[in-house]
Parts: structure tokens; C-alpha cells; sequence
């Protein structure tokens, strides 16, 4: 069997004794029953998914994927494709917010070269996993062939399972690729049949015109490759993007593997939709750091179906809200692990 | 010149020029303008606040102070007046909520007993400043007189001073004492002339008859005392606690050293009306760290000013909320000092 249909055959159910042991812990902790709110909940899912009452998270890492865009030969953005490579380096050399985020998590950070445009220096922190030189212009025919697609897929899988062997409790999602806001836009539109004004935003900064023209190149790449909504690996073929694929077998791989997967914005957002219509047992694995201030990205989580964590009006990419949201996720895990239960307190109950 | 006239003419307002530099810095890191969100306002306002264009995350303390009220007497929650000195022993010996997550943002605790019913086991870590053993029974009076709420107030600025002196770059501010929703249900009333009815939550865990009662009793107080929402001592002496004058003290003296102090929930805010009554110009140094799930404390951030940073549907006090937005602000000081520029890093710049 290939490595996605083995993956996804690997994805099973939540632990729920897991989770009844850590809901009773959870009303035992000192203090009053549902006071900690989300962390209360995000625990329970945490316990869960890895299949412990007492989860941990200690080996944290971000997973982040670049790719460029054949679509940016449209002018959809405002900011040059060399910009992807030129950030890359920048995540190399430390410079991003992603790496001041990831320090302060106590994440490491993959960094991966999906399908950028150029030949990247070569690193040790960089894993080359290069399905092409940029996806084609999807205004003119598929972005990429279904093999392809299924490869970047495969490729997010892989890595995830490298570090998986190497310890892992928790991964992040995050992306880097001008151009990759219109890709996710269409993918978006594509499964979910939304105006594709509905599911298009202002990316990293766009004035009301150029915004109309976004809306535009999307609705012709749509008509130009008519996308079918039930055949995810066409619909990331045709409209999608190397990091958008890898990004969608990350989070598949973290899913077989029983590792909580947080979703950065809008990009990651859109590889969750494409790794739960190939699988769609894998949502319970989804934790949505935040809800960025990209238009369309609420819309996208309320089809998706996770409740974000955060709102910090963010739009930055690179997994920077998924680092944030990774802080959240060991907070809950912390207090469910090291408060101190009533009886062991000796701290009277409320009635 | 008295400790507390004397801090009300410490707090000066934010310094400007680091202001600028810190936006001027923000602006010119690799990132689209603007799309670190609410990350970027709160870098430049702690920038503001400490006076320096790149400010300091490091030193980082989280005071919780204690209480106990008298009008619990009226049954107005569902735990017992014991529970209050029980969370203090399970503070010290690390097993709360407070322990848990001010451990993971790297934040000092000091734990204060400003007016806890019984005499608490000594502990290195427990500064003892109890102006009472409890308040009176607001529903017959007065629950403190104005001596003893103006000697809470000065107790906070002892504390946070003192905490000055051994380093610090923000302080979060965490409360515990059983009763205490309903003094600050309270105070929120008395200055804002809201319906009681708006301003009072479920506490612990309320039915609806039990609220309704609390309400009546938080009436009743209002009735008796009739506090002067022009005279900020008159009122949390009237109505209020003395944990919530230390909290409104620790909000003052940070103020007057410029150190951002980082409020937790419905009690904190509370303390933080007061303290802005009695100076208005403290409101720049708060920073609200999330709204809770206590009904009224939406409202009462409205009314106070400062927009929460998060919201995890929390209401357990102590501080939980605070140490989770220390974390947040300690993002916003490191993304703005340690991200590269885009002359550094050598990526071009959007159009």
C-alpha cells in the first residue's frame, strides 16, 4: 500500500478512557470545576489524541514549508516572488518571527523547501524536499500534476515521521510562498463551493483594487480548471501549492502518529481542509492556534470546524500563531499534569 | 507628603519618543507592515511604558494577594471562608492553578496575605500585610474603615516597590479570597451606576436562585453604605476588600515606576477602577490580560478601557489569566527586539 492511503488507514479515534481520566482529574484539581475554560477542554483533547491520561508536551516542533507560485505571474500580490527564498534564508539565519516565537515556545523548527522558485544554500536546518521549481500559473491550467500533489503530501508525511522518531509531543504548522494566500483562497472556494469573494482576503497588504484583481485571477483559475470538490488531491493538483500539500501531509502524518497538530492561519488552514477531505477522522487531531486577521480565515474555521485560541489580529504566516497557540496547548497540559488535587491539597470542595 | 499622594504624582505619562522609535523599528521588520496585530501595539506601548525603544521582557513577577470578606456571612458563594487560607497553603506549597503557569512564563510569585480570617503558617514566600482578619459585613456597614483601605493601597505600593528593587519589567496581579466577586460586583457598580444586575457573575458556580440572592445582597450593601463614586477611598473602604486595595496599590506603584502591570480577571479589574479613579493617568500601564468567563467582566473591561488579549473562557483568579498575557507581552518585547530587518536580513521590501 502507498504511504497516504497507509497513513490514512493509520488514523484511528481518540482515546476516550484517556480523555475520562483526564475530564475526572480535571474536577478533582484545586479549583472550582470548569474554571481553567478552554485549557480545560484542550487538555482532554490533548489526553486523547497521544493516549494518555497524563499528557505531555516536551518535544515541541514547528514544521515550516516554502513554496512559490506560478499565479504570481498575475501581479496578485505586491511583493516580489524572490521574497520567498530571501526569507527562507532569513529563518536560517534566526531573523524570522517565527524563530523568535519557536525560541520562546521551546519549539525547534524545520524548515522545508517544498517548491521554491530558486536553489536554496544549503543547510543544515533546511530540509530540500523540492517537488518543482514553483507550481505553474493555475490562470492557465492545473498548478501542478496529481502525482506531484500526492508527493508534496507524501514528502509532509515523511517529515513528520523523521521527527516523530526523533521525539515529538506536539507539531506546528506553518508556511512561507508569495503567492500562497490565492492558492489557499481557491482551494477554500473549491471544497467549500463559497463565493470566492467570500474566501479571499487582502494577503500581506493589498488596496481595494488590487484585491477586486485577486478575486478575479481566482475566479478564472477556477473556471479554467474546474476543479472537482470531491477529489481532494485534484483540487490541490489543480488550484493548491507545494507547502499547501506537504502542509496537509504533516498534519495527516501527525494524525497516525497520535501527535496534536496546531494549525498556524490561513495557509495551514487551508492544508487542514485538503488533509480532512482525504481523511476526515483526522479533525480530532486539529487544534486551530488562532484566528488570523486574513479575511476569509474565520469563515474557513467555522467550515473547517476547530475553535482558534487566539485572536491577535495576526497575519503574519510562518507558523507564528501555531507557536503562540503551542504555549497555550502546554499550559493546559501543565495544569492538568501539575496542579495539586483537593485531597491532596486539603483544600475544602464547593458545594 | 503620604505614600500614596506621593505615587499618584510618580505616574507621569508614556514616553513618546521610545513610542516612535519602537513603531519606526516594528515598520522595518521582515514581516508585512502591521501583521504581527495586536503583538505590535502592545510592543509599542510597553515601549511606551518603560521608557525604552526596546524594551525588557525579563524580570518577570505575578503578586497574588489574599482576603477574606465579610459578607460571605450573607452566603453569597458556595465554598467556605476556610477555602481562602487553604488556596494559600496549596500557593505555597505549588500546587495551584498560579504555580503551574507562572512556572511556565519564567514569572516570580508573591503571595501577600492582606487580610486573610486566620493567622497562615509562616513561609518564606508569604509577606504577611494583613490590615484585618476580614472585612465587615458590607450588608452592616462599612467593610473597612478608610484608614485601613488607604493602609491596603500603600501595602501594594510597599510590595510592587520592594519587588522594583530586586528587578522587574512586569508584574502581573492575581487575587484569592472567597467572597471577593461580590465586593468587586460592587465596586463595579458604585463607579459606574450600572444595574447590579449587570455588573454580578455566578462567582464559583452559581444556580440561578443563588445569583439572584447575590445580587440582592450586593443591593443591600450598596443601600446601606451608599458610597460616593467620586470618592475612590470611600468606596472600596464601603464596599470593597483588602485584597483589592493591595491589588489597586501594586497597579499604582507600577505605574509610578513604569513598569506594565498585566491585570487578571473580574477582582483585578475591579482594583484597577479604583486605581484609575484615584489616577487617571495609571490607565496607560495596564495591560488586560484576557477577558473571563465571570459575567460583567466584558462589561467592566469596557468600562475600565483596555482591550483583553485573550479569551479562554477563564475564571479561576489567582493570577492564571495575568501569567498567560505575560506570556503573550513577552512575544510582543521579543518579536519587536530580536526579528531581523529587512536592510539586516537582506529581503526585499512590498510595494
Amino acid at each position: 500500500m502507498d504511504l497516504l492511503t497507509q497513513t490514512i488507514k493509520n488514523i484511528g479515534p481518540l482515546d476516550k478512557a484517556a480523555m475520562e481520566k483526564a475530564k475526572a482529574r480535571q474536577d478533582q484539581l484545586t479549583k472550582p470545576a470548569g474554571s481553567l475554560g478552554r485549557l480545560e477542554a484542550l487538555s482532554i483533547q490533548i489526553a486523547g489524541i497521544q493516549g494518555k491520561a497524563s499528557p505531555e508536551i516536551k518535544n515541541k516542533a514547528m514544521i515550516t514549508m516554502a513554496g512559490d507560485h506560478g499565479v504570481v505571474d498575475e501581479k496578485v500580490g505586491n511583493w516580489p516572488r524572490e521574497v520567498t527564498a530571501q526569507m527562507v534564508d532569513n529563518f536560517l539565519n534566526g531573523g524570522a518571527g517565527i524563530n523568535v516565537l519557536a525560541r520562546q515556545a521551546g519549539a525547534r523548527i524545520v524548515f522545508v523547501d517544498t517548491g521554491v522558485a530558486s536553489d536554496l544554500k544549503p543547510d543544515k536546518q533546511l530540509i530540500v524536499r523540492k517537488i518543482d521549481y514553483a507550481t505553474k500559473n493555475m490562470c492557465k491550467g492545473p498548478a501542478m500534476t496529481e502525482p506531484q500533489a500526492v508527493k508534496a503530501i507524501e514528502a509532509g508525511i515523511e517529515i513528520v515521521d523523521a521527527e516523530f522518531k526523533k521525539g515529538l509531543d506536539i507539531v506546528g504548522t506553518g508556511d512561507m510562498g508569495i503567492g500562497n494566500t490565492t492558492a489557499s483562497s481557491a482551494i477554500f472556494a473549491a471544497f467549500s463551493g463559497k463565493n470566492v469573494e467570500e474566501t479571499t482576503g487582502r494577503g500581506t497588504g493589498l488596496s481595494d483594487e488590487q484585491l477586486k484583481h485577486k478575486i478575479d485571477v481566482i475566479k478564472r483559475a477556477l473556471a479554467v480548471n474546474k476543479p472537482d470538490p470531491s477529489k481532494p488531491i485534484e483540487v490541490l493538483a489543480k488550484v493548491g501549492g507545494y507547502e499547501i500539500g506537504g502542509l496537509a501531509g504533516v498534519i495527516l502524518g501527525a494524525a497516525a502518529r497520535k501527535i496534536p497538530v496546531i494549525i498556524d492561519g490561513f495557509i495551514s488552514g487551508a492544508a487542514a481542509i485538503v488533509a480532512t477531505r482525504l481523511a476526515p477522522q483526522a479533525k480530532d487531531y486539529i487544534i486551530a492556534a488562532h484566528v488570523s486577521a486574513e479575511a476569509g480565515h474565520a469563515a474557513m474555521l467555522e467550515y473547517l470546524g476547530p475553535n482558534p485560541l487566539l485572536d491577535l489580529e495576526m497575519r503574519l504566516g510562518e507558523g507564528t500563531g501555531a507557536a503562540l497557540g503551542i504555549m497555550v496547548a502546554e499550559a493546559a497540559v501543565r495544569t492538568l499534569n501539575e496542579m495539586a488535587t483537593f485531597a491532596e491539597a486539603g483544600v475544602s470542595e464547593g458545594e
